[in-house]
């Protein structure tokens, strides 16, 4: 089973680097002959970007329900190379751990939902339920392939439950399921000067310089006393929760230990993960402007520019979240600039499950036999931006679910999954089919 | 004559590129051999890095006076080469203009120095004066070669007056001498937040993020009102200069009309070259963190980091100001995050020529004949970081002088240089020469 899962793992399936199309193209192709092996009848839908491998297995006929696994083929790039112990497509295991690009998110995930099907069908050579597989090939570039299609596929996607296994659980230890997930809008915002770049002694001083001017308009995003977002109206459709069946704890010495800094941002009168999970942020993801190379330049850059992201909460709409940023800093621009907003169309509202339903019971179960201790629920403060697609189109009940931890390094060098976390997770992908029926 | 121009601006002698090596070290060669046909001595001398090719003619004699010439044979780097309307290194004459690399900056100063002696060698075959020319190789990357040897040149520099044929006049009709020039320090701030980068989905508004905190540390370093620099002692030594010799008057729509934008940058109660020639500047020359390619990646980056500087005036201590800076951030740090304020050790003090010295005479005398029109006195904001030690070496009163023009494109695409202005710069030259016999 190892040698065919590190077979998966060495496909440079790398969707953001048009270099690696071939072997991303292949990477589909053996999950499509494993899944034709197995006796699903299996399909490559075609996309404006990877296909998506659609397979069924629908023996257990139109009296039994049907559950839709969510699972991507595609990974992150691997900058920077050199930080890595071995090389990303070469797996290896250490401390029964593997190491590898995708070895978690989502290759590891994905393996052991098929792994589950597999071991399950050759052993009872039947499944509990109808089964249908959505894996598709550009999560990692934004899922636009598959969001193009989705809606054109609803008879094909038609399912009870909805299961993305592309989550985390909070500790090795600490089994949960995930209720759901933030919402997503993007924004970029630049600010010019002068018409080209001039040389800082000459017009320092005399020309505005607009890494002043940005930094200046990007300070007034948030009150740096309260970590308040001040945009006007970005908090007014959020509801104060109080939800009793999410667990909040968080471990803040691990966090530290873990990620080299205290749970420091955001909103001071939230707990952290309350602030992850249930309060919208607005993060500057990038911002540039002027020399940044060795040495120094005396330049006074034309302009400067940030890229701005806003997670979003329940009833929080990404457009209106979008158009109040887009306000605020157009009423907030610094005189002698001019301000560029660019508003990205896509933009994700965030989702819930509800605790009670068949698929939540179901999994919590699941998860609770297999760790033997009771699994808890959580949220995520991430987003998965095909999940609203597909549940449009499935009409089916969603849930987030999967077996990451938080110190897998995924999209980082030295990513990693455990051996031991394989074998939990086909146990658990078992205990669904079998409770779900 | 022009041929011969053409000639020396064809040497791709980019300093800042290892692969121009061959060539800068061709152009020295070619100005050395121009030199040693006009009867000067010549001596290469070696440095850390493109040699300074040094050449004197001391037939005036011991009774005579002693004028010591600065120019540089490097050029710019010619990024981003399609902007370019005619090769870089293809001189071309439109308009009367030579446009090349370096056409301007500074090889067509060098060239009119050199053809005023060649010329009056020529017609008188003898020189007024005793005259040494001191040529270095790169100025365009920090004068590190010249500075690290000066001090041991004493006697071959040693001058009674130092021309730094480098600098701008105000207008095609208005001839000026430049009386001094701003100091510079540099240093560079990082602000680390976490240990890596981390998903801005699941640690945004936990984890603190440095870009937030840059741009909060940033945007305190100048009242945003009144454009003052907010560093405690920062104005401590500078002298309000009320300076009758100096011309500050501005075109202000001319200046829009050449750069783009309106002169608002800098301290509100001062007009705009009081700001650029005798007010302290501070600016933020590069400012960058996360993520700014194409599309977007919602990452929280783990650090974030800009470059500074600060142009100096008279009174002002390079070092006094650098400290001062760097105690500003540390005091300001927000929360949450390590500063690391990294200060350059190169430091230039401000330098003053004074209006009633006999090289500033002699030389407003020669522009005002030449023009035929009254040579005014202005300042620069700019920093020659080699004068203070030229001056040191040399003994000599030094004058920046030249005829660059704002709009000559220098260190930028299509950089030129009229021939009028190597005409005039001839005479000017002539001049000087017999005036200060």
């Amino acid at each position: 089973m190892l040698q065919d899962f590190f077979k998966f793992l060495k496909f440079k399936s790398i969707s953001a680097d048009p270099a690696c199309k071939e072997e991303t193209l292949a990477c589909v192709h053996y999950l499509k002959e494993k899944l034709d092996r197995m006796d699903f009848h299996t399909e490559l839908w075609q996309t404006s970007t990877y296909p998506t491998l659609f397979a069924s297995h629908m023996q257990a006929g139109p009296t039994k329900p049907t559950l839709l696994f969510y699972n991507h083929y595609d990974v992150q790039p691997v900058d920077p190379l050199d930080l890595w112990d071995s090389p990303p497509f070469e797996p290896s295991v250490r401390g029964g751990e593997v190491f590898a690009r995708g070895a978690q998110d989502n290759k590891g995930q994905c393996f052991y939902v098929i792994e589950a099907l597999r071991t399950l069908l050759e052993k009872e050579k039947r499944l509990p339920v109808n089964v249908k597989l959505c894996i598709e090939g550009d999560e990692e570039t934004g899922s636009v392939g598959l969001a193009g299609i989705a809606r054109s596929k609803k008879k094909e996607l038609q399912a009870d439950a909805l299961l993305i296994v592309d989550l985390a659980i909070k500790s090795a230890l600490e089994p949960a399921i995930t209720l759901g997930t933030r919402g997503l809008v993007t924004l970029e915002v630049r600010l010019k000067g002068a018409r080209g770049d001039l040389h800082s002694g000459e017009h320092g001083g005399v020309s505005p310089n607009p890494i002043h001017g940005l930094v200046e308009l990007l300070s007034k995003l948030h009150d740096s006393e309260t970590g308040t977002v001040m945009v006007p109206g970005f908090y007014d459709s959020v509801e104060e929760i109080s939800s009793e069946e999410i667990d909040f704890s968080l471990d803040e010495q691990e966090y530290e230990k873990l990620f080299g800094t205290k749970p420091l941002g955001g909103e001071k009168q939230y707990s952290p993960l309350e602030r992850a999970w249930v309060r919208p942020t607005l993060e500057i993801n990038g911002i540039w402007g002027g020399y940044s190379g060795p040495g120094f330049k005396t330049v006074l850059p034309a302009e400067a520019s940030a890229k701005i992201s806003c997670r979003l909460v329940p009833h929080q709409d990404p457009q209106k979240i979008r158009a109040a940023v887009a306000e605020f800093l157009q009423a907030e621009r610094p005189h002698g600039f001019q301000l560029h907003v660019e508003l990205h169309k896509t933009g994700s509202k965030a989702m819930r499950t509800d605790a009670e339903s068949k698929i939540a019971t179901v999994a919590k179960q699941a998860y609770s036999e297999v760790f033997g201790t009771p699994c808890t629920c959580i949220l995520a403060g991430g987003t998965i931006g095909i999940a609203s697609s597909l549940v449009e189109a499935s009409g089916a009940e969603p849930l987030f679910l999967g077996l990451g931890l938080p110190d897998d390094q995924i999209h980082a060098p030295n990513e990693h999954f455990g051996l031991d976390r394989i074998e939990k997770g086909i146990q658990i992908i078992q205990k669904i089919l079998k409770g779900y029926h």
